[in-house]
């Protein structure tokens, strides 16, 4: 509560998309999705979550349009949820989180899960690059500018 | 409670990363951190929460490796916290996060912030790169593959 009146106050896209995602089993929701998972009883198996919480969780991942239900079948009505555009585009934000996992929270030094360019089958990660196509190692070679708009309203 | 007993049983890195920096705060006072902020007072006034609770927050994260406490000055003993390489290496969760929110959530369009490589003052983004070199445009040009060891364990 306390954090969240600030949030209101502050002109920050990671304050928002925390408001929007920041509990984490929203993200466990999204990485059983992107992974393929699309009906109920899926997730439920996967999550190991009360059905009561995940029929409330589906539905407010459905509200904030991150998931989309769709009936596949007809009497009787059978729903599934599938990602919507805006849903894909937390991908990266999965990844980030798994690379950190895979290096610091592994215990047997294992990654559970390789990502794959479908492709060529070359493994894929996140990489911070530039406009001008240089790739950064990391924070520290990184500035950040408010922009004139934000900065003046 | 109920999604803390299944993470025991899932191999699975993203789960455990949130585990640790699941709740939002956490990700909050790291964004901070990374702005260049190091002092007590001045996180408790970017993010208007509770002394007290600043205090355990911080001291979580310094439990957990993401922020060491060093001190700066004797007599008396004044303390910052700095991002250790554990903590850093959070930043492109975080620039997800952020760009994320920049496209979905801000109402007047204008992203607070943006992101400049230092060298060359050119914008920086978050790209999904694979070891062959070729970016790809998102979460469906990727497979997951389970990697052979987390099959047997």
């Amino acid at each position: 509560v306390v954090l969240r009146r600030t949030y209101e106050n502050q002109n920050c896209s990671i304050a928002r998309s925390l408001e929007t995602i920041g509990e984490r089993w929203t993200l466990l929701i999204l990485r059983d999705a992107f992974l393929g998972t699309r009906r109920f009883d899926d997730f439920q198996k996967s999550l190991g979550v009360a059905r009561n919480v995940l029929t409330v969780r589906l539905k407010s991942l459905v509200d904030a349009g991150l998931l989309e239900r769709r009936r596949y079948q007809e009497r009787p009505d059978r729903y599934e949820y599938r990602l919507t555009e805006k849903g894909i585009d937390l991908y990266p934000t999965l990844v980030a989180l798994m690379a950190w996992g895979d290096r610091y929270l592994n215990e047997d030094d294992a990654a559970p899960l390789e990502l794959e360019h479908r492709d060529c089958g070359s493994p894929v990660h996140l990489a911070l690059v530039c406009d001008a196509g240089h790739e950064l190692s990391g924070a520290r070679e990184v500035r950040p500018v408010p922009r004139p708009a934000a900065a003046a309203g």
